[in-house]
């Protein structure tokens, strides 16, 4: 069998396994008898439009230990890039050229690791091969910490997220429950659209600590006078209130709840906050109580030393599955999830055509919510629960987690 | 010989590894031929005062298992206090009752376990003690993540502080580094007068990655004018800046550097922010590069999963050192850690008289810190790099790290 090469990248926002899949990608090429060498394109599909393409299979004979340390690595090994591809029937040039490199490079799969916005150029790429007749297989492998893609259970990234969030609230927790005195801490997790990481907060209820105590998605409108309420409830029974909020929270005109212009800070310039700040100031001017806000940042997409170990082994999964369906001649789909069972957790891995996910969102659905819209309900729980389990095995060095050196990205274009 | 019991309370801000102390303090009176039970007040000060008082050898006792879970517990098992002790020539009546509440336990030592303002606790009940002539022991065991203790060669809780940041930096830079634009990373660090714990940011950096590119630190004047010419002279060699700042830097007349009134939050009421977010919007107003803030949030004094096991051991050698002390009759002190080589690492355990220790605060040397004010030296490292080594094994159950129950703290007053 005359062997092709493939080439795969990555797109989107970080998470703590999108190079777990990549690294999928390479095992699953190199026990391949289709393919010879994969290629990373750098700052996704930017690495191929700008000749920048890295030699995968090299870095991993290099040094075999290279697989295990990129799975265990957070955010992008081959970069990002927010690009989006223009429609092929208004200019094709980029689309022209991309293809020209596969022959070039004799490619005979190309999998992007990605969220909604890569799912997008997917489609776009997997009809233009078909417009052209080209047989190079298109496969997306989803990745995303909003948990917002169609048709897969979940997504590879949101599980190792949703441990953040679920033990950082944990610790909060901790932290918040050792003074006598009324307290209000507000957290806010990532999640302009969907709630899915939000609230995962609740995971780190348990016989102790009934924290979070409220919780708030962008799937239900939100209401400050009702907010209020709750809280003034809830400092009736308990001392220290935590609350989960997504950062997308609204009101019923669709306005997102956040702190807007500044005009007096040190130097006299404007500024931003986000929901939590701006429930902060709500609280501190209508209940008489300490109040803090507290913004989960970025770590919660890339804190890798604390990943879900069911999140990275299917993430790697997925990415064997692509390499694996491409194969078979599979095209323009996208790899998924299914779960086959909860109790004991078991999933399939499958595909879907990728026109019926790229540009659709998976909101939580409004029956996993409580009523009053403050809380998520067990068919939550129970959903969230077994994708959080299991530990990594993270090396150490000088005190720190061994991550992939990148120092590829750090270069000056 | 007979035995006395003894009494320990924490108080100030939460670390990671106040309960390693409090650990070592009940495995010191469980090996004692001195002491017979180990009572824990609750809120600090204030459970002797208000008969909140838990008998922590019945806890070991009923599950030994329970020792290894309160070394590794964030924040205060025993919960905490802001209560500053009046001075008791103007008002004894609290350290009256304080001192009959020992004789009716029959307390032969008081451990109070805590930083600055807790060390002044202890100076004061040591020379009330004096002035009544009581033979009871009062010891402090120091712990802040700030490092501001004086003699000590530094505290238990900072090293734990110090592996989160510099982790955290680290996972930040990988973040950072996938997108090939220009950009600019701000991260707040606690400390409001003393920069340990932002220097500590220095130690993320190895072979493939120099961020943090500049640190702040309130040791040194903060100059704006000169900080956005650091900025351009980084940005003009990378793409990808990421800075450190502690919360407290402040301009040469003293004035911190923060985001002031805000005016228009979509409740229309006011709020502050910190240094972070106000340095986000003077580069933002000033450079035409992508520019956040993210601050370091409450996990890095109570990320407990992320301890440095260097530290968890120390803290857990100084609460029973501190018993040990006590059994020679040594009171009015507080332990300390001398740090004895620092190639291989090696500390001594001791102590110092409190009276030459409360209500003082240590600095970062000027001479760690380079001449520009925006980075450490070499020297700083050397100091900082031992302190983080070394990772607990932290049991996890439904995904989540395991923490002593801490109901007692969340019931109602």
């Amino acid at each position: 069998m005359n062997k092709k090469n493939c080439m795969v990248a990555q797109s989107g926002g970080p998470t703590a396994t999108i190079n777990a899949s990549l690294a999928g990608v390479i095992s699953g090429t190199m026990h391949s008898q289709a393919y010879d060498t994969v290629y990373g394109s750098v700052n996704g599909i930017l690495g191929i439009l700008h000749d920048n393409i890295l030699n995968l299979s090299d870095l991993i004979e290099k040094d075999p230990s290279n697989l295990e340390t990129l799975k265990h690595s957070p955010a992008m090994y081959l970069g990002s890039c927010r690009f989006k591809l223009p429609d092929f029937m208004d200019d094709d040039s980029s689309y022209n050229y991309i293809f020209k490199q596969f022959e070039k490079l004799n490619i005979g799969a190309f999998f992007y690791i990605g969220g909604n916005d890569s799912m997008d150029t997917v489609l776009k790429l997997s009809n233009y091969a078909k417009r052209i007749g080209s047989d190079i297989c298109i496969i997306g492998i989803p990745k995303t910490i909003d948990n917002d893609l169609m048709v897969t259970d979940h997504t590879p990234g949101f599980g190792s997220a949703a441990k953040y969030v679920a033990s950082s609230l944990l610790e909060i927790a901790h932290d918040t429950f050792i003074y006598a005195v009324k307290s209000v801490t507000i957290v806010e997790i990532m999640g302009r659209d969907a709630g899915w990481l939000t609230a995962a907060a609740a995971l780190a209820r348990n016989q102790y600590s009934d924290a979070p105590h409220l919780i708030y998605l962008p799937e239900t409108d939100f209401d400050k006078d009702r907010f209020l309420t709750d809280v003034k409830e809830c400092l009736r029974v308990r001392n220290n209130i935590i609350i989960a909020i997504s950062e997308g929270i609204h009101d019923a005109a669709g306005n997102y709840i956040n702190a807007g212009e500044s005009q007096e800070d040190s130097f006299g310039h404007s500024q931003l906050s986000g929901a939590g700040k701006a429930l902060e100031y709500l609280i501190k001017d209508n209940i008489n109580v300490k109040v803090r806000s507290v913004e989960i940042n970025v770590l919660q997409r890339c804190a890798a030393h604390l990943s879900s170990k069911t999140d990275l082994d299917e993430a790697f999964a997925l990415g064997e599955k692509a390499v694996a369906l491409s194969e078979d001649g599979v095209t323009a789909s996208m790899v998924t999830l299914e779960r086959t069972s909860n109790s004991p957790y078991t999933v399939a891995y499958g595909s879907a055509e990728i026109k019926n996910i790229a540009n659709e969102a998976k909101s939580v659905p409004r029956e996993w919510i409580n009523e009053a819209g403050n809380d998520v309900l067990p068919a939550m729980l129970e959903y969230l629960a077994p994708l959080i389990l299991g530990e990594p095995d993270i090396t150490y060095q000088n005190g720190l987690p061994v991550y992939m050196d990148v120092s590829h990205l750090t270069a000056i274009e």
